[in-house]
C-alpha cells in the first residue's frame, strides 16, 4: 500500500478507505481497552490520531510506542469524534520502524529554546521548529516566485572571493595551506604562491558587486545565497553564516527601487498568510500573540516614505516632547533600532522607508545627491525589528565613483571588473539587500536568530 | 514614460504605440539616410531593431552609439518589414546613458570561450552567456517548483562545518587567525582556542548528512546550495565551488528514490524545453546541433534500470565483441564516463539507472544489501555526460552503520548528531545528489563547466 502523507490525509473525507501512514510518535496514551497515538510526519504541524484496540495487538508492542519512536500504521480512515480533527486512523497493523530510548532529548515538553539549540538536530522534530522551518521554506518559495514572475534572473555570485571592497566587516579566510607550517616570505608575510588560489581569499560578505555585473547584462537579477561575517558578536541578531537576498535592476532609480522593495516584501508576507495558516496560528498562540496582527499591519498599509533628514527632525521633536531614547539622536548619526521602531510603531503607525542618508554612514557605491552631502540610500523599517531592507541607487558615473573611492582610500586593485561596469555602457541601476533570517524572525515572531536557521554558526559554535 | 522590457516589447502588436526601451547596443550600421541599431537589455536573446532617420538627430550622436554603449530610445512601435522580427522601434528621441570605448572586451564577435573567461564580468552581455545564464535561472526555478509542488521543504544546511565525514575530497579550511602568526601548541599543532569557532572548520563538501536530519523531522527536504572541493583538478568538469541539489525523503526506499530521480530530472528538462525555447534554439544552432535531440531523448524515454552487476556483464560482452574502452572493466571497478555513455548511447539508447554497486566504491552510509557485498546505490546515467545523479537508500540500522564506520575507520567524534538519527526513531530513507552545473552543461550543450557558472573558482583563479 502507498503511504499517505499526513497533511494530505487530514484533508481526506473518504471514510472507510484503507490507508498507510508513517511518522514519529508525539504522544501515546492508553487504557485497558484502547490506545491513542498522536503521529506526526513533518508535513504539517497537525498530528493524526491513531486509535488502536488494546486487544488487537500484543501488549509488548505498545511499550515500544514511546515519544520519538517511528512507526508505520495500516488501518481505516474514520471520521473523528474528537474536537479539532476531522479524521483519525483506526489501526489494523502497526509496525515499529525505529525505537526511541528514554534519553531522547526532545522527550519532555516545555524545554527552553537554549536547551533545544544544543540539540538542533532533534529540535527539528518539535512543533515550534517544524513550524519555523516550514515557514522558512515558504518564504524562500515566495522569494523565488516573486522574482521569477517579475522577470528577474536568479544569479549565483561567488562565495569564495579575493576582494573585500565593501569593508562590511571581518571576513573568514579560506586556505588549503598547512596552518601549522604557513610559508612566509622574507618580510614575515604569508606566501600564498602554493595556496589553492595563489592569493589571499575569504568568504564573501555580500554578492552585490557581482550582482551589479549581472544586472548590467541580464537586466534584472537577484542573488539568494549564504554570506559570512566573522564578527565576534554574541547577540540574538547576529550569525556568522546567514542567507541574503540581493536584487539588482538596470535602469531602476531610487523610486523604482522603493516600489520594488515594498511590493516584494508585501508579497512575501502575504504568501505566509496565505500558505502557512496552521503554522502561523500555532506561533501566534504559543510564541507571540501579536504576530498575525503585525503581519497584517505590513500588508495592509502603504509604506510611508520620507528622508533621513525629515526622520531626524521627527525624532528630535520626540526628544523635546519628553520621549527618552537610549542613544542620542542628531543629524549625521546612524539610527538605532529604537529610533527606527519609534518612527514605525509610534509616530507613523505604518512601515517606513527612509531615504537620502548622510554619505558618511553609507557605502561608497551609493549615488551622491546634488547636495553633495547625502546619498540615494533607502532603508525599509518594520515594527519590532527596525531595518529589514537596505538599498540604494548606485553611483553610475565613473568619475564620481572614483572620487568617492579615493576619498575613502578603498583598495580597488582587485576591483577593476567592478569599475568596468562604469566604463563600458554604464547605466543607472539600483538594488537592495534583505537578510533572509531577519525576514524569518519577522514572519515567525521568534526572538533569537539562532532559532530560525537550522544549524546556526556563531562564535565558538559550529556543531552539526 | 515607463520603460518596456524588450522581451515584452517583441510580443506586442499595438503598432503606433509610443514606447521607451533601454539597453546595450549590439550592432549599429548606418547609411546617409537611416541608422539601424540592434538593442538588447538582457531579458531575451532577441534584440529589438531601432530605426533612426539620420536627419532627425545630430550626426555626433550616432558616433557615440557603438557596440556596448547603453542607450534609451523613445519612439513608435512599428511593424517590422525585416525577417525574423515582428516589431521594431522608430526612434524619436535617443539618449546615450553610457558610452563604450574601443577597449570594450566583447566588441569583437567570435572570441574564444577561453578569452571570454578572462572577462567573465563582460561575457554575461554576449548571446551565448546570456542564453546560458537565463537557462541556469530557469533550471533553478524548475527545481524549486518541482520540490515545492511535491511537498518537499527547502532546507539550508551549513556551509562552514567542523566535520568531514564523507571524505569526499580535500576541503578548504576556514579561519580568522592571523595566518602569518598561527598559534601553535607545544607539539607544533595549531592551537584553535582563539579561532572564531574554537576548533578546526572547513567548507562543506555536501549537505547530505544534515539533510538527513531534516528529512527525519520534516519528512521530505531538499538542499540547494554551494559546496566546495579543494581538489587540484584543472579539468573542464571540476569546480572548486559549485552548487548542489540534494533531496532526502523519509520512508523512501531505493525504488521510490529512482522514481523520484527520474520524474524530477525529466521535469527539469521539460521545463527548459517549455520555457527556454529561444535560448535553446540559439545554442542548438551555435554550440551543439544535437542539443535539442538529446533533451527530447531524455524526456521521451523511460529510464532503463539494471544492477551494476548486469551493467558490468554488458560492458564485458562489448569488450569481447571487440569494443575498445580506454579503461579496463571488471566487477568491482568504478565506471568511467566512457562505460556509462556506452550503456546509454550505444547499448540501451535510453537513459540508464544503475543500482546495487559494490560497497567498496560507495560511501559508508549506503544501505547494505543482503548479499553483504553490494549497497543500495543508484546512479542516473545520461548521454554525453555520463553520471548526472548519484544517490542511495541509507543504512538506517544503527548497528550496521556503526559496523561499516568501524570497518572504514571513519572518525565519528564530531558526528554524534548523525548517529542520533539511528538511535531515536530511525526510519528507512533515501536521497540523491545532483551537481547543478552538470545539469546546466547537459541542458545548454556547453562543454566546459567554467562556462555555466558566472564566476568560476578553480586552481589559481578567484577573480571577480
Amino acid at each position: 500500500m502507498k503511504r499517505t502523507v499526513i497533511v494530505d490525509l487530514l484533508r481526506r473525507t473518504d471514510y472507510g478507505a484503507a490507508v498507510l501512514v508513517k511518522g514519529w510518535v508525539r504522544t501515546h496514551r492508553g487504557s485497558k481497552s484502547v490506545h491513542f497515538i498522536a503521529l506526526n510526519d513533518g508535513s504539517t504541524i497537525n498530528n493524526v490520531q491513531v486509535v488502536a484496540d488494546a486487544d488487537a495487538f500484543p501488549a509488548d508492542l505498545f511499550k515500544d510506542i514511546t515519544t520519538g519512536a517511528c512507526i508505520a500504521v495500516e488501518g481505516q480512515l474514520t471520521e473523528s469524534p474528537g474536537a479539532g480533527q476531522s479524521v483519525e486512523v483506526k489501526a489494523e497493523k502497526i509496525e515499529v520502524l525505529g525505537l526511541c530510548g528514554n534519553d531522547y532529548p526532545m522527550q519532555k515538553k516545555g524545554q527552553t529554546f537554549e536547551y533545544m539549540r544544543k540539540y538542533a538536530h532533534m529540535r527539528l522534530r518539535t512543533n515550534t521548529f517544524g513550524a519555523v522551518f516550514r515557514i522558512r521554506h515558504n518564504m524562500a518559495m515566495a522569494i523565488h516566485r516573486y522574482f521569477h514572475d517579475h522577470g528577474f534572473f536568479y544569479f549565483h555570485t561567488p562565495l569564495i572571493t579575493a576582494s573585500d571592497c565593501e569593508g562590511a566587516g571581518q571576513m573568514f579566510q579560506v586556505t588549503t595551506q598547512n596552518l601549522a607550517q604557513m610559508p612566509l616570505d622574507e618580510q614575515g608575510n604569508v606566501d600564498y604562491a602554493d595556496d589553492f588560489f595563489g592569493k589571499p581569499t575569504s568568504l564573501t560578505v555580500s554578492g552585490q558587486l557581482e550582482g551589479e555585473l549581472g544586472a548590467t547584462a541580464l537586466g534584472a537579477i537577484y542573488t539568494f545565497g549564504p554570506t559570512f561575517r566573522a564578527e565576534n558578536s554574541n547577540t540574538p541578531r547576529h550569525l556568522a553564516e546567514f542567507w541574503m537576498i540581493e536584487p539588482e535592476v538596470a535602469f531602476n532609480d531610487i523610486t523604482d527601487n522603493m516600489d520594488l522593495a515594498e511590493d516584494f516584501i508585501k508579497y512575501c508576507v502575504q504568501w505566509a498568510l496565505d500558505n502557512c495558516q496552521d503554522d502561523l496560528a500555532f506561533l501566534n498562540k504559543m510564541i507571540d500573540k501579536s504576530l498575525l496582527e503585525r503581519l497584517h499591519f505590513v500588508v495592509e498599509h502603504d509604506f510611508v516614505r520620507l528622508t533621513y533628514t525629515e526622520g531626524i527632525r521627527i525624532l528630535e521633536d520626540a526628544v523635546k516632547a519628553g520621549h527618552k531614547f537610549e542613544f542620542p539622536i542628531s543629524w549625521g548619526v546612524d539610527l538605532a533600532s529604537e529610533h527606527e521602531r519609534y518612527l514605525v510603531e509610534q509616530h507613523f503607525k505604518k512601515p517606513v522607508i527612509l531615504t537620502d542618508y548622510p554619505k558618511e554612514i553609507k557605502a561608497f557605491y551609493m549615488k551622491l545627491n546634488d547636495d553633495g552631502k547625502t546619498v540615494r540610500a533607502m532603508d525599509v523599517l518594520f515594527p519590532q525589528i527596525g531595518e529589514i531592507i537596505g538599498g540604494s541607487e548606485r553611483e553610475e558615473s565613473y568619475d564620481k565613483l572614483m572620487a568617492r573611492i579615493n576619498e575613502l582610500n578603498i583598495p580597488m586593485k582587485d576591483m577593476w571588473w567592478y569599475l568596468d561596469t562604469r566604463r563600458f555602457g554604464t547605466c543607472p541601476h539600483s538594488g537592495f539587500g534583505l537578510g533572509f533570517e531577519r525576514l524569518i524572525l519577522f514572519v515567525t515572531g521568534m526572538q533569537n536568530i539562532r532559532d530560525v536557521i537550522p544549524f546556526p554558526r556563531t562564535p565558538k559554535t559550529a556543531d552539526f
